[in-house]
């Protein structure tokens, strides 16, 4: 197939990879120097966005709130091409799809992957491999949308599973969204907490725990408007407070920690 | 120097493996399966604790439930061997220094390091290079207990920092305990928050943000009577509690973000 990637960071990049050797694949960036840093990994870029089309499929893959604008102005001109997205939520996309142009061929796309590193240069090919791959049908997405992101993401190596809007903005606001508020709060209060400079103690565990908190701040800032997201958090902290009344408790500790995965 | 290991776990193996090119070491495990499972690593094993002696150290690596009891067992005869414990929790052991023989050497270790998996079969020579590695002097440590474990620290590639009992053990609460008590209650919220099955959504960021719910059992139990962590878990509830306020506001909420490390 003829691939499209609009957006050569770290996700958008790593598609481009690993998709150029089963298929033809063309990446744009807006930015000059993201471009050039694609074309130095061996990515064929082009100029314009809309000289990524015609094509078979392009995936969208810019910062979060350039998504939809980015649709918008492939739409018009996509010829058949199915127009694919991996932002971390949806709901925005799935209410521009309902007033797209009838014949446009919308679908949500997210692997599971990623870091706190951005930009093309810490994209890898074998991301996505082994790890899980929504795919999110919504108002504009019909069998030949399904099929063609079904190829994609299998070349990419990716577990598949079907689900809608609603169930992946909710997802994400557990998965995602939640870990990545504990984990600000978390830092914060650690730092706070430890008598010795931080730096000079921690080990591997509070970096993990963590490590959401480098997120950076505008993706951070959107998936924190995640639905639900209110209520997990208060949902946490009433888990945490039963911690607490635990603490010097050995059995109803232990029954905490032998619940947890 | 002859430095025994007694403990050959994942910590007590790794420092057994990252010392026996500088040193001569040997090991000992009350588990005969742990002590043929060292032996296939190279590491020489002795088939009784008192063995490990003499020496000019002994480095404890028990579980900590056992670490004074093993000390206790080894004082009377160390001769001036240096008893070196890297018990997570410190206060216990601080306390038993105290009413020790007065010619023992008693001084506390903590390598900031380690992981969920147990076992020798997970131990690494480099486990400990570039990581913090605190000493703890206390009753029973004097010049040459502190050149001794320097000296070893340094072998295993650690960065020294010199902290007090009370600071180390309210330094792993900040550090240690308190993640691990917020990755089990993060854990259990956001499996039950997700609509869609865990295992087909989550992605690195809430594996790596939950990984200290995998700590074993007898560790967690003993991590969560560090000093303080009531309150901290009361201060992350706070935290928490900030951010909730803040959702919707991307001031605030931009204020927030930038303010974790």
């Amino acid at each position: 197939m003829k691939i499209g990637v609009a957006g050569l960071g770290l996700i958008g990049g790593s598609i481009a990879l690993g998709l150029r050797d089963s298929h033809t694949v063309h990446g744009y960036d807006k930015s000059t120097e993201a471009r050039a840093a694609a074309a130095a990994r061996g990515i064929a870029v082009v100029e314009r966005l809309e000289d990524l089309l015609p094509a078979d499929a392009v995936i969208v893959a810019t910062p979060i709130d350039q998504i939809v604008s980015t649709l918008e102005a492939l739409a018009p001109r996509a010829g058949g091409a199915v127009l694919g997205e991996v932002g971390s939520l949806k709901s925005a996309v799935a209410k521009y799809a309902e007033r797209a142009p009838e014949d446009t061929r919308i679908v949500g796309l997210h692997p599971m992957a990623g870091g706190t590193a951005t930009g093309i240069a810490a994209a890898d090919a074998e991301m996505f491999r082994g790890r899980p791959f929504l795919v999110v049908p919504m108002a504009r997405t019909d069998s030949r949308a399904m099929a063609v992101v079904t190829e994609i993401a299998r070349a990419l190596g990716g577990e598949l599973t079907e689900v809608s809007v609603d169930d992946h903005d909710a997802a994400v606001s557990a998965v995602s969204a939640l870990p990545l508020a504990v984990a600000v709060a978390l830092a914060r209060v650690a730092r706070e907490a430890s008598p010795v400079e931080i730096e000079l103690v921690a080990g591997p565990g509070l970096r993990d725990a963590t490590r959401l908190a480098g997120t950076s701040t505008d993706l951070a800032l959107a998936l924190l408007a995640a639905p639900g997201l209110r209520e997990h958090l208060a949902s946490l902290r009433a888990a945490i407070e039963q911690l607490e009344g635990a603490l010097g408790d050995e059995r109803a500790l232990r029954a905490l920690l032998e619940r947890a995965p």
